[in-house]
């Protein structure tokens, strides 16, 4: 019955359980197997009641398992008849890796689907109150990742500063070198920029402030958390009616 | 009982119900007014049973109703107690004037929360099969509208031809005055791009070729449709096993 096995690539959104699509909740119930990563809400794996758990996470920058490993398990698997659920925070699209490892299920001839998600790109700034996109503030969102130097000075390359908002995912270890090379890109040091930990959780915190504070380093974070920055004029209307728990800040 | 009048800013998702999230759906079960735009599926206003409809959309570029008028029925609704769900297309904060509507709530002293949705931004790339990022591909993506002129000229500023993925909202219109300003900016007239149509609705359609034929006007579009244009190296990543309907184009 090998025909019968199949893989979702499932956006589970930015962690709060509302926020998973009916279609995400559909194929975790009937999952046999669901691969998941770090932060995934402990609330929405109980949907995969009948599923076996992998988890497939990255631990301290270290992977779990090697992105190799998982496609390999997937497709096994799958050939064996089983309704693989790959589920990723977000959306499996925005730097999951999914593109990679819907090709690898292109290429083994698996047949699969994709079920976007809700992402934090756009759905942490909204947690603190804030649009990505304003008119008269920002008519574009560039959504980047942080984690790694060179490709975002390249992403960043001569992008003007206004006009535009930059949502930074995977970027807090890297928060004061981003907004410095910002800053050297000729951004206002006044640009109002935030920083939004544990979105949709439990726990959420917000801090906001200017490019140049963010540039000094005196925003204390817990780089355990999953965290988003947001920068640019949009950030000026974080709603101050969303009752939020401000960062300590090291100085100030 | 004023008090418990409420407004919910709620986030659609792309077309599909099956992309409509848990939160969405129980917003819509409890509304007494749902205020929806165009290109909201029946479906999903079918959720709402035991709401009043009012339908606060465009209709060929016209405003059926204004801006103005829209945020000041939901705030008189929610005063006379009413459970009131503003319904956009996608997500509430990409481009729907959520934030607008938000500000407005917060002047009107009118509690409010803000339901994300699932982003064409990102699903309706993802419906043909294309990742807006991709290790080697794309380390980013810019997310603009291209309806205005002056708006897409400034965001698209200088912008460096690879590694960034530009997604075009309500741009179908301006579709081949679009490739031809990147085209002007450096990017390489080879440039993979995609029309997506009717994403994840029952008509849905996309076209792929290169930036150069998209500048050259020869793709025949139903400017009717929900459009979102896609230009970038990880166009080349389209599923081939996705079935879609291939576009006609005018002349080749």
């Amino acid at each position: 019955m090998a025909a019968l096995g199949h893989v979702s690539l499932v956006g589970a959104g930015p962690g709060d359980p509302g926020l998973l699509t009916r279609t995400a909740m559909a194929r975790l119930r009937a999952a046999d197997l669901v691969l998941y990563d770090a932060l995934i809400d402990e609330r929405i794996l109980r949907y995969a009641r009948k599923a076996q758990r992998f988890f497939a996470g990255k631990r301290s920058g270290r992977h779990a398992v090697t992105q190799t490993a998982i496609q390999a398990l997937m497709i096994r698997a799958a050939r064996r008849g089983k309704r693989v659920v790959r589920l990723k925070g977000g959306d499996p699209f925005v730097f999951g890796r999914g593109g990679e490892e819907a090709l690898a299920l292109q290429r083994a001839g698996v047949a699969y689907d994709v079920v976007p998600g809700v992402t934090s790109a756009v759905a942490a700034p909204a947690s603190a109150g804030i649009p990505v996109t304003h008119r008269g503030l920002a008519s574009a969102f560039l959504v980047v990742s942080g984690h790694d130097e060179e490709a975002f000075t390249s992403a960043i390359g001569q992008l003007q500063p206004h006009g535009v908002t930059v949502v930074v995912l995977m970027g807090l270890a890297r928060s004061a070198a981003i907004a410095s090379a910002l800053i050297d890109r000729g951004w206002p040091r006044g640009t109002p920029a935030a920083v939004v930990l544990d979105a949709w959780k439990p726990g959420q915190q917000v801090w906001s402030g200017t490019l140049d504070q963010l540039a000094a380093d005196t925003v204390e974070v817990d780089s355990r958390a999953a965290g988003t920055l947001v920068i640019g004029d949009v950030v000026s209307l974080a709603a101050t009616s969303v009752e939020v728990r401000r960062l300590k800040a090291r100085s100030t």
